[in-house]
């Protein structure tokens, strides 16, 4: 092999540790710190990302990889090397551009951000939070600025979670959704509605736990290079593809949200494990971007998650744990109920047919906060404002609204979009799947999911980033991004169960 | 303030947040990470290590060091500056003698052994471990290499945990305590054995964690700076002044160690949190050495867990939680119980009479592993002859044996000794503690910690490193460390309960 690539491996397989480990150091705030603590992790997080930082930036680097794509230059792009260099350069470009003090500055502003959130919301009190929301968007426009201008400023944010994605390209597609998604809704309202009430009652919250644990294990989520904790925000994240950790949380207005918190945060996990070992430590390691990995946990939440063969399966144990809550409640009832539609407040906890509502709301707000259009200050009641739009409803409290979301604090502006894009995504992807895997539906039923995650394994996962995600869309499913797959996907089911 | 002196504590300030880093990795690693997490935490360890060191280094911080020395040459040398800067000295002396590479190689080779520690521990197989011992002996010798030659090669190693102590000292301080400690045996063997079976039945874990856990609370460990979790090894690890954390074990043959270790970590938890606020990420940070250390986890576990006072406080509730195990044993016998002296396997459940038995037969060997003479696969065969040499018995495994300890795995040879002379400081401290605060028993007796913890404070931990051990106890007890008082202390303490 060529030693230039080597030495460009050794050198950012470095930046990968360094990377990782602050990722170790950020689960752990999340999960184990002390009150006290957080001040001192902030401090470590800040010099991890410094280092980092230059370690990424070097001129050796620079160098290696303008001498590696002459090296390569008639190589198949389609080969690992190729891609390797092609991703190599693209993150260097990008951190090359930030210095190493606003990128120590951010990640100390972060930390405390996100302490000042997590007691904003306890107190539902957006005041506390806002000094530092305001800090956090200044350094985002800092951000953009280091940048060459682009057809709009939150260009530069969404290209750093959706690679070559343009703000345009986002809004035109969530142009041709929202009428048909609001149609949907509209149909929906005005027929018989459904029972949901036997799921807002007490629920043990081992039991739940257990129960999710459960599911995720016959999943095919994989313990020994895995677990989970609870978190007051579910999340996944990487450490090696051998140490995949996910968290999830219990609501005890709400207590099967832990469930479908569990099999989503899961999807993640089993994406990161999934990536070829052969791409640990370089720069094709990981999911390729936000909305695919958002594909693959919305997948094992909603589409397998939510069916009903998967309920035909698991129910009758389900039940069995929870016979008082579920006495003369069918299946067919139950599911149902898991997937009524109703306008409600927590993003998250959103049914499929309002969840992208929910995004596309966070994304103009993002965008004009980018733009300065709206000050800080007054986010709670444009927020407040914009639910009433369009979803028809208006959060009691700040907790409930603004704060509900770990993703400003921090400093994840540009981000919101690709879990819309990930459902689209989902139901995309889903339609190649039953075309190649006959009787989908029976195994699901069996409580078999191999055949699928295999094909995910095969035909997502083990790419990591090698492939650009519409590249990849397209490559598996024929087509890039569209709404369409999604459109179709929730007419069927909501008919059904709506007998539209 | 100096502006070179700034500038030295922000170049050693990142260094401190590096291996405060890898700290919360090895913590999550021996409390948290999935079996197949260990290759990818050991490559991360390695690359934190080699730029902790990296940093630790530079020219930059050698030439502010000499400029400092110059700088501060009439500053008195008891002020936190001139400490500051002599302890980068030495720090900066001891790191530039060692290569970058060479930390890195510790770093891989450690994180592989401690794994197979684990294993061979499990299956009672040295044989699982010892050619991961042979790597880590080898690379010792390696890094003795580095120095200038000393008295005896093992000096070097020792130097690292207590800074200034010499092998032939701690040989002579062993050697006046040695037949005295022999002696003391040999009249509690000849005399009425108390009865302990009592303790050795079933007892609940959860129960005995919360007793535990309300016992450091009354001490005075700070749980808004601290967490208990539990490990195959009990520790205390440091992230920051306001984040120290502990770890504690169940043994099903042995429940109420469980106590005891939780009294031990929290004894080194609390001198770490309260260490000067103001030391946080300068070289005067953490406690000033093992032995000073131990000092204060032996106090608390056994000055004050294992005194008759402390019983006579917390004994009612702990019988009523317990009242079918201690039906009929009233404080007195179980206070003679919790102190039988009974030669025993294993070092950290040793009695207070034979533990530093142990310890010595540690610094034996680790002196022939250095000097060659003992051979790594015949380490089994000679821990076992000197524990039937020193103590009358043979390990039944070595599981028991040779395996019980963590040190080794994790590259710590040299560290030994300092657990029998923080046995010594404890007693040398716990009569001046005794001549300043009067009626401390008392106290005690009423669960009263805060006196005695302010003591400590103020007179130990407050310090951090800035005196070197020796000259902190001729400071607090007007003598260097010396075995007498310890020898005071049990005699006393077994004279009554085995009324010799």
């Amino acid at each position: 092999m060529s030693e230039k690539l080597e030495q460009l491996k050794k050198n950012l397989g470095e930046v990968s540790d360094i990377n990782h480990a602050a990722s170790v150091l950020s689960w752990d705030q999340q999960v184990s710190i002390p009150p006290k603590g957080h001040e001192a992790r902030g401090q470590q997080l800040a010099t991890l990302g410094k280092l980092a930082h230059e370690r990424a930036t070097t001129d050796e680097i620079g160098k290696l990889i303008d001498e590696l794509k002459t090296e390569f230059a008639g190589a198949d792009p389609a080969s690992d090397e190729a891609a390797m260099i092609r991703v190599a350069s693209r993150n260097y470009d990008k951190a090359t551009r930030v210095p190493s003090e606003f990128v120590a500055e951010q990640a100390v502003v972060s930390s405390k951000a996100f302490e000042a959130w997590g007691e904003a919301r306890e107190k539902s009190d957006f005041s506390i939070f806002q000094p530092h929301l305001e800090k956090v968007v200044e350094l985002t426009k800092k951000y953009v600025s280091f940048f060459p201008p682009a057809d709009h400023p939150y260009d530069t944010l969404l290209d750093d979670y959706e690679p070559g994605m343009k703000t345009a390209e986002v809004k035109e597609i969530f142009d041709n959704l929202r009428p048909k998604q609001v149609e949907l809704i509209k149909a929906i309202s005005a027929a018989k509605q459904v029972d949901a009430d036997f799921l807002f009652t007490k629920y043990d919250e081992k039991k739940m736990n257990d129960f999710g644990v459960d599911v995720i294990t016959k999943y095919g989520y994989d313990w020994s290079r895995g677990r989970q904790d609870k978190a007051l925000h579910p999340f996944e994240t990487t450490f090696s593809v051998n140490d995949v950790r996910i968290t999830t949380r219990f609501e005890e207005d709400n207590p099967t949200a832990m469930i479908f918190s569990t099999l989503h945060e899961a999807g993640h996990g089993m994406y990161e494990q999934g990536v070829n070992q052969s791409y640990e430590r370089t720069p094709l390691e990981s999911g390729t971007s936000l909305a695919v990995h958002e594909s693959q946990s919305r997948m094992w939440e909603n589409l397998v998650g939510r069916s009903l063969p998967f309920w035909e399966h698991f129910y009758p144990s389900f039940k069995e744990t929870f016979s008082q809550q579920l006495d003369g409640v069918s299946v067919e009832t139950f599911y149902k109920a898991i997937n009524k539609v109703e306008p409600s407040l927590i993003r998250v906890n959103a049914d499929e047919a309002t969840y992208n509502l929910h995004v596309m709301l966070r994304l103009e707000l993002e965008i004009a906060m980018v733009e300065g259009s709206v000050a800080i200050k007054d986010l709670p009641e444009v927020w407040n404002t914009k639910m009433e739009e369009y979803l028809g409803i208006t959060p009691p409290n700040d907790a409930k609204g603004v704060l509900q979301d770990v993703h400003w604090s921090s400093g994840l502006l540009g981000y919101f979009s690709t879990y819309a894009l990930g459902n689209l995504i989902s139901a995309q992807l889903w339609e190649k799947i039953n075309e190649d895997i006959s009787g989908l539906d029976d195994q699901i039923r069996n409580g078999n999911f191999s055949e699928l995650l295999e094909w995910l394994r095969k035909n997502i996962h083990q790419h990591g980033q090698k492939f650009e995600p519409q590249t990849l869309v397209e490559k598996v499913t024929g087509s890039r991004i569209t709404s369409e797959p999604y459109v179709r996907y929730l007419t069927k089911k909501y008919s059904q169960i709506y007998g539209l």
